[in-house]
């Protein structure tokens, strides 16, 4: 219960773990955790055990009759949107994780469904969403400080750690949507926040599979350019090759260049220097900074989604936003070259 | 001389500072600079201030004629091409500061003369041979701990400064040959070099003039991507928005994705933590790691560039990899977008 209005989430798909992520958030921001189903038991008793009164489905099709404010999707990539178009069509709003379609035709059936329901279809991009450097950065550009933003770069890397332990699906593009659509959909949303666009394009794109031929149809790394139609220009790389020494999962940075000044992100480490999260350096025509900002802006985007689902109000991220990311981010996989 | 062999050298233009520099370099591997012309009667003054034994020339034909082993070519951008192709046909070696060419029918002339002269037309690519960050890199990939190389980045911001002590000739593409080829030619070398590849092209690239509509056809900002012809991918960056606020001229970096770990240089400052120049980070299997490169490597190639002119060796840089760099070079700037 929020404010005396119940937002209750169902929760369809722990095969990542940012469903657990996401259910945390809108459990702190007041929302009620009331059922989940995964078809892997073993996750679902590990849910039930941060969430004791939490109600075990048994399929899709009875999570589809639960009564609930919003759902939040986990699952296999490619399985996320088929439910998120049925949850929609039963009056419900959706989060669901990146990527959180990877096909065309699931994007159209989406766009429909949003527009025929009146429900709203979120993307947890939580690369920028979660991380408080990422929103730190916009405040920095909201002050001025690094003039108009002009060109943009982010990159995320990834573990991949024992390749046993990973789950099936994330070695086909089919299920998991590929490099682009998996790992950088988070890079492209960036650039395409951080750039302050209405639209953008592909310009070119790459995929390839460098170190791991054991999965023939694995892309490990995917890169590509964007152009905004403001003049914004981006670039984003992502990969599955983090080495073994780094502390942490990958050294994901975000660097926007400005007509006065630049940032840098360095979000989960600063290589051989810091094992501290957040990490905002600026440069502007005072001089040369350095912020940690952990602990200085919160995750307001949670509280926000709630109010647009409870008031239908449109704070937290539009919708057209979300869907051009998606189509961006398919269009960059659709188009890329495949590197030999 | 060395060895009681001569290596007199000729500098033919100090419009760019480079020229100075390499000049010094050849000087400190034991070179005698003998003679010198530019336009700026200033210019050459300040040049005889440092070698008060130098000749000094009225015109680019008197120093045609000049006795000496090898031209240092730092005039108008436009212009060094044209007198190095003369030079060549002369029977002297030549050594051109980027960018040693600006179109492609100076290119195929090029090619041509140092074919029928049997001389060689170096270019000086600053940012990697005069930048021990750069060379401790190489040293690193060597060693194996990265692992084979598979994707480099590399970006080249520089300050533009007071723009009315710059000369009229960098406002203009004709002359300074685009900020692809003036800038990005030294970050298009770096990821040919790193990459290992024999040879490779240019995916997609873009020019922008985003902050000084003042100067029409001036560039300030320019990016692309390459793929090499053994699969490694490369993206570069450059631009003339050095904020007021660095502690230097750029914020030059560099990184090299390994199959096993990575590197990144920061070439010139360590941006809000230390003005110190030739950071190097990487990490490996082992762990993250930094050093200081100061100091480490010193700068080989201008030794192995007088030996090969002198014993007609090919110890420092191969002249088809040197036309190679210039052709991607012009590609790129060639086929960018201009981004509006």
């Amino acid at each position: 219960m929020i404010n005396n209005t119940p937002f209750r989430v169902c929760v369809v798909g722990l095969q990542h773990a940012h469903g657990k992520d996401i259910a945390k958030l809108l459990f702190d921001n007041g929302a009620d955790i009331v059922s989940v189903y995964d078809r892997d038991s073993e996750k679902v008793e590990a849910f039930k055990k941060i969430y004791p009164d939490v109600k075990i489905l048994d399929s899709e099709e009875e999570a589809l009759k639960e009564e609930c404010e919003m759902y939040v999707l986990a699952g296999v990539p490619s399985e996320r949107a088929p439910f998120g178009i049925k949850a929609l069509y039963s009056g419900k709003n959706v989060i669901s994780d990146k990527p959180s379609v990877t096909n065309y035709k699931d994007l159209e059936a989406l766009k429909k469904a949003t527009k025929e329901s009146g429900k709203r279809y979120f993307t947890y991009f939580g690369e920028r969403l979660r991380v408080e450097a990422s929103l730190y950065a916009e405040e920095i550009i909201k002050s001025g400080k690094i003039g108009r933003v002009v060109s943009i770069m982010g990159w995320g890397p990834h573990r991949l750690g024992d390749e046993t332990k990973r789950p099936m699906w994330i070695w086909d593009p089919k299920t998991a949507g590929g490099v682009i659509t998996d790992l950088a959909s988070h890079q492209i949303e960036q650039l395409f926040f951080y750039s302050g666009a209405k639209t953008g394009k592909v310009v070119s794109s790459r995929t390839a599979n460098y170190s791991h031929k054991e999965h023939p149809l694995f892309e490990d790394f995917g890169d590509g350019t964007i152009l905004f139609d403001n003049g914004v220009t981006g670039y984003f790389r992502v990969d599955w090759l983090t080495p073994k020494g780094l502390s942490t999962w990958g050294d994901g940075r975000t660097i926007i260049l400005g007509t006065k000044g630049y940032i840098e992100l360095r979000k989960y480490v600063d290589v051989a220097k810091s094992s501290d999260k957040n990490n905002v350096y600026w440069v502007d025509e005072e001089g040369e900074h350095y912020q940690n900002a952990t602990g200085l802006t919160g995750y307001p985007f949670f509280k926000k989604m709630i109010d647009d689902c409870t008031h239908n109000t449109d704070t937290a991220m539009n919708q057209d936003y979300i869907f051009k990311v998606l189509e961006l981010t398919l269009d960059a996989q659709s188009k890329a070259i495949k590197v030999e």
